[in-house]
């Protein structure tokens, strides 16, 4: 594995954005909170997920709370080693590593900064290989994987242990108590051995988002069309170019949901196209029709840099290509889709892949 | 202490209900499951705080929620062992005894059912005296006893151990952890030794609760006035004797909200009076002159029967006289009445004495 230098957190960090698929809290408070946390206590070890050993005690380690709130209330390393140390004294044993829960948005390097407080590594692997809205909608989970024993801590000193009998049982109760801790918590979950993390976890997120971010990275510095050099690279879809001539927003339950409306400009001037989210995008509706939906990852960048712009950063007029990139595949299976796909988020309408979704707007999946 | 048995488990019931001032769960339950768990188990101790070891180690355990759901969605008693087992495996300690929190409503009687199925005693010695909405409105807490490690349980399964720097953050984390549980949880905290106990703790509350119930027995059986015998037996004033002409409520927050208008009867002609409640009766309030307030205890009884009638079965039609009863001393301190009287709740008015307000309604304290 790579050195994680600045370089390579810097492209980890716009990579990221793009896996967000609109949510998951920016990244790069993220990476400032890694950065400063690398100079004080030195480098992190990044280990992939095939070089840990099978006896390995892992964890996942991340914030919880509404992307609009961690804006505002940056959670502070020192919350997420003191979550990582109440559930080791529960557990009575530490912990060798940390994983990402996500591979979008800020909890994409959470784990780092931690880490380096902690002095364990980071493993390139997470649970969901994108960013999603709840914490039971992890690779683990189609396991029978349990996030639970878990534990919560924020900056009043409020430190929760949550044991569950199931995992959306403890999504509940980690929402409840960060909504009543002021937005955002720290947490450690689903801790496990490095046997079960090579068997449940999705293989390097982290290098994923770091070719994407180099791929714009360069793209930009060679003048050329980012988005074209992303989709060219890496695969998926280009869904429509526009400007955002409407954007609906509220705040429930922790949660950032929201609408936003799309006028198509140049190639795509005529339609219409509405992005659906909840903390990420979730569904892009055109009249009737789905066009793009969640488990796929959707996302809105800057026509002109590429600049992944996640959906609380969305404003009125801003000039955006919608892309859809595909996810891991087992969220495409019965399970998966039952756990991510649109009908869990309320949408009576089937699964629509990215990779089709340019091409002819077919269904792609009858979950 | 007199033995546990079926009559003093009666009229244990009877005045915590008295106690309740209006809120507090219906103990009616709860009796009949101390019933059921001492029929099962064997009989309970019920313990004085005077001979209590200084090293006990002693747990208020209670359930928390909404009144209302209370009613719809009873807490079992294998919850409550589980939440004291949670709170004893983290600690590393077992509990010598459990304590009711309150002395008003359901809680007067939750540890029975449990400590009949763990086998230890009950003492007799609470943190209220009556009952309070809120978690950290105990004796306790002006000591700087803390409310936590707390645990509580539910019969999903869910099991949090919660560490907080405040009592009142602990409140807030054992209120959301019990909204999103559906309502009802059991919990276990301010883990305390039996020093500490004799020194915070309202002394036998559970044989005021007794003592208040024979009366109104008595009365009865008598065909006496029990609301007289009552106000002869035990202190306290009567407010206002009338008819229910309105009634409203809310349910925010896992709190019961809400206003009853009383239209004076008899002698009372003429007089109208509100009773403002969340989940306890706090306000009784006659035009813009409040006549009593929280922290003393406001009670509405059956005019007839002298049945004590918490807010949450009030109904419209209902001949209630309303009672104001002393509470422990401790309340009507400085450091008292700014955790339990008025201005806690948002009413900006001075507490009134219950002694005082049917003589001259005056203010009795400047909180």
């Amino acid at each position: 594995m790579p050195e994680l230098d600045q370089q390579l957190l810097d492209d980890i960090t716009l990579g990221a954005t793009v896996l967000g698929s609109g949510g998951g809290g920016d990244p790069y408070v993220g990476m400032l909170l890694a950065r400063a946390a690398i100079a004080e206590h030195g480098p992190v070890d990044l280990v992939a997920l095939a070089d840990i050993p099978d006896d390995a005690h892992i964890a996942f380690l991340a914030a919880v709370g509404a992307p609009g709130v961690l804006i505002e209330k940056i959670p502070r390393p020192a919350d997420g080693v003191a979550a990582l140390e109440m559930l080791e004294k529960h557990l009575g044993r530490p912990f060798t590593h940390v994983a990402p829960i996500e591979a979008g948005g800020f909890n994409a390097v959470t784990p780092i900064a931690a880490a380096a407080a902690k002095g364990i590594p980071v493993v390139d692997a997470d649970g969901m290989g994108r960013a999603f809205p709840y914490l039971d909608m992890v690779t683990p989970t189609l396991y029978d994987g349990k996030s639970t024993p878990m534990s919560l801590a924020d900056e009043h000193g409020n430190r929760l242990v949550v044991e569950c009998a199931t995992n959306a049982w403890s999504e509940a109760m980690a929402r409840a108590g960060t909504v009543a801790s002021g937005g955002v918590m720290y947490f450690a979950s689903y801790p496990m051995s490095g046997a079960q993390a090579k068997a449940w976890l999705i293989e390097a997120p982290l290098m994923r988002a770091a070719r994407l971010g180099a791929t714009l990275r360069a793209a930009r510095a060679e003048k050329a069309d980012p988005v074209a050099a992303l989709l060219a690279e890496h695969g998926g879809a280009r869904v429509i170019e526009g400007r955002i001539a409407g954007i609906e927003r509220r705040t429930e339950g922790g949660f950032n949901f929201g609408e936003a409306t799309i006028e198509g400009l140049g190639a795509d001037r005529g339609r219409t196209m509405s992005l659906l989210f909840q903390n990420e995008y979730l569904v892009a509706r055109e009249g009737d029709d789905a066009v793009l939906t969640t488990p796929d990852i959707i996302m809105t960048m800057e026509a002109e840099t590429g600049e992944p712009i996640p959906a609380e950063e969305l404003r009125y007029g801003f000039r955006v290509v919608v892309v859809g990139l595909p996810c891991d595949e087992r969220w495409h299976t019965e399970h998966g889709l039952r756990l991510t796909g649109p009908r869990r988020f309320g949408y009576d309408i089937d699964a629509v892949r990215a990779a089709t979704s340019a091409t002819n707007g077919e269904s792609a999946e009858g979950n």
